[in-house]
């Protein structure tokens, strides 16, 4: 990682008057068509909606080719399906591979949903539906550029490709073997997503760094049955009880995670990150007000920018057991589960995580329940190159639209794909993203800002024309 | 309480022949109506259900009048009605009051049930429906008791009034208003209720001391919505962690409770009653195998016995927060709930405890977050006197029917109506029971075994005679 290149300014001298009409003049359309998409219930890991997440990629293969790609293909897996698509009419330029994801995470709880979640509805500057922001709205908007700039016999200034999963809100298990077996399909230059955020509104911003995810869960099972609290408590071991003690013995009240050796292959914060980090412009206060706490929480010693991107997490996601109604029922419960996820940074890796959490959750756990630990998602945190030619297209795309620098973050979110890009493909990731994090993604009332759905439009065609450029 | 007097032997030179042969003769209509009592869903915790528990009090206050009871009354209250009915032509007789509870239990997790609740179905020795042994066919055998005495212009050896209330499950919170605006209706020399359980098959038992019931909800609130668990987890204070630590202070490893004060009011176990309840038939493998742990939990320093029935106990009854359905979501939940009973011991008293517990969980909370203690449910512990001729009739009561002995136990169940009839009818309470631990009350596929429902009608045609013959 050169963060010297972080200060470097990229100046465009391109004019993009004409092609910023072909996109506002597509505008409307690609709104129509981002309605129809977020009416997909893609929800990938959920069971009985898989028929929609192949409906949804059916869908997409057939838009890709309506707007001019070719080669359209639904390359299947053991889970979800993938929808490829090319336009490779460009000889000599560089090729783009465009990646990004059709799935969506679940909706529950609906009862906090204004609208349906996927019943996509206008309000204001946004548009709310499951999925908006993360990532139907960023995969589309890149698809209604390259739609815009190939309507009436238009071209493209490079080569391009798309592949579009629908398994990253579970993990992407299969990923790694799509793109082992179509290796030579998928070649190119760089690698795009717009799956991350802007750090505020109207600061555009790329992402070098990701952090990882090792999402668990801990079953905890004491008697055969619910139990009458009153005939058996006092002798009966409560697994609700008990699994309260284990996830108090997960984190230290200093923040610190307890799990052995959890630290281990965390690269220390240099101090040049640290002082550019500590340049981003994070207002405690408004973020305070924002998300409705009274204090800020965290690790002891770091910067509350620093926990949020550049610092590995642990956070129960869900907890069940027993009776949840309303009002009173006495009941010792046979079982309890939660769940719980942690993110991760460089160099942990997931795997060893969940293991040593596994290993940690036994060792604590009391003898007289029985716990059983299961990994059910994760990938690897991520840093990726800012010197590459796709990071300075990106800048001085995102430049000539927002008339700022992006700045470069972290983000505490976790993208595990870049990893198998490098890996398998041998080509670096450019992380340009059009969500603001306020925006709900996998929270009731997910929505993205329309202007920043337009301009985002935009940014992807200048990106086009400027990665030519510099590759050149 | 006096001790001694549980080694006393009750003999009666009483001839059953001809009351049980009465009995026997309306089994098969007492099974018929259990079948129909069972089928109202009167579930009292639940507001859906309302409609269905005064069906149910109707259905009883009709089936008092057809059995030959007399001034029967459906006894509004701001909650669910009681039913009241008396027979009261033996004229210089005592009176016995029996109590019992047409309301029930949520039936819910319903997947758990092998047929559904509020459809009675007799497998093998028992019948299966929510409310067959808690309580309704505990009422119903004493109602059938008396109708078979009743019938055919019979008569009764003693002054008989019934109250039935609908509330006990939500712990009874207008019993107290409705005792004392009925006292003169209610008048009685003694109380009478099964509501408890035998020690074990075979083993007919009297309770005289039974735990009383706290029962708290803690609510936990954190940012204004479910968020990201990667764009916020590190600076944003976890519900589900906060509670989690909460339920892990509420007791040590030692299974102490750790609530300030907790233990200030609890009487300790005297030498004598240890020695008595060291002496019930506990076979701890057996208890193991039958609640399916591999080993017994509880308090240091106290026998498995002495930990179900005289000590207070500390038990997670509900757990929810966050994600809780198949597969990984990653959010960082807005808020966490728990469920937490306390059975209590004399002279612990429901209200402090309650207080004590409020303060304790505000007190190691984290201040990071927003905690809400409410107080659900209640009642104080009690120890009846084993010396009243109501314990000393259904002691002989229950040897002619067993053939032996009936042992005196401490229950770990609440019944917090006992303290009430001591304190405002003044006058002693009787737990002659005939459900058994292992019958799933409160739990999915509860049942009551057919022939302790028979048995059940004899005892309470014997107790009648007893009574009547010790009184005088």
């Amino acid at each position: 990682m050169r963060l010297a290149s972080l200060t470097y300014l990229f100046i465009t001298d391109m004019n993009y008057d004409n092609t910023f009409s072909l996109i506002d003049g597509r505008y409307d359309a690609a709104l129509a068509d981002l309605h129809t998409f977020l009416s997909f219930p893609s929800v990938s890991t959920a069971p009985q909606h898989r028929a929609d997440v192949r409906a949804c990629a059916q869908w997409l293969a057939d838009k890709c080719s309506s707007i001019g790609l070719e080669n359209v293909q639904i390359l299947d897996t053991e889970g979800h399906p993938a929808v490829y698509a090319e336009w490779m009419k460009a000889p000599g330029a560089p090729t783009v591979l465009f990646y990004g994801h059709y799935d969506v995470q679940p909706p529950e709880p609906l009862e906090l949903w204004t609208t349906p979640p996927f019943r996509p509805e206008i309000r204001g500057e946004n548009i709310f539906a499951r999925g908006a922001v993360d990532d139907k709205g960023q995969v589309w908007l890149h698809l209604a550029a390259v739609a815009a700039l190939l309507a009436d016999g238009g071209s493209l200034p490079v080569n391009y490709k798309v592949i579009i999963e629908g398994e990253e809100e579970i993990g992407s298990p299969n990923l790694d073997g799509l793109l082992r077996r179509h290796a030579e399909l998928l070649r190119c230059d760089t690698v795009l997503v717009s799956d991350t955020s802007m750090y505020a509104p109207g600061v555009p911003s790329i992402v070098y760094g990701l952090r990882g995810l090792a999402y668990m869960q801990i079953d905890v099972e004491g008697p055969n049955r619910d139990l009458h609290s009153g005939s058996f408590g006092g002798a009966v071991p409560n697994p609700g009880n008990a699994l309260a003690g284990i996830i108090a013995k997960l984190k230290d009240d200093s923040g610190k995670i307890l799990v052995d050796g959890f630290y281990d292959d965390v690269r220390p914060l240099e101090d040049s990150e640290r002082a550019l980090l500590a340049q981003l412009p994070f207002n405690e206060e408004e973020f305070r007000a924002e998300v409705g706490i009274e204090s800020i929480d965290g690790e002891e010693g770091y910067t509350p920018t620093e926990r949020l991107g550049a610092r590995p997490t642990l956070d129960v996601n869900g907890l069940l057991c027993g009776f949840t109604g309303e009002g009173a029922k006495t009941v010792l419960p046979a079982k309890a589960m939660a769940k719980v996820s942690m993110r991760l940074v460089p160099d942990q890796s997931t795997d060893d995580i969940a293991r040593k959490f596994e290993e940690y959750v036994k060792k604590v756990a009391p003898s007289s329940v029985r716990v059983t630990v299961t990994a059910l998602h994760g990938g690897d945190p991520a840093i990726v190159a800012t010197d590459s030619p796709g990071v300075a297209a990106a800048s001085a795309a995102l430049r000539t639209v927002w008339g700022r620098d992006p700045l470069f973050v972290r983000e505490g979110g976790s993208i595990p794909i870049a990893l198998l890009f490098d890996r398998i493909l041998a080509v670096p990731t450019v992380f340009m993203g059009f969500g603001l994090k306020t925006e709900n993604l996998h929270s009731p009332d997910e929505h993205f800002n329309l202007q920043n759905f337009r301009d985002g439009m935009k940014a992807t065609a200048a990106f086009f024309f400027e990665y030519a450029r510099l590759h050149s």
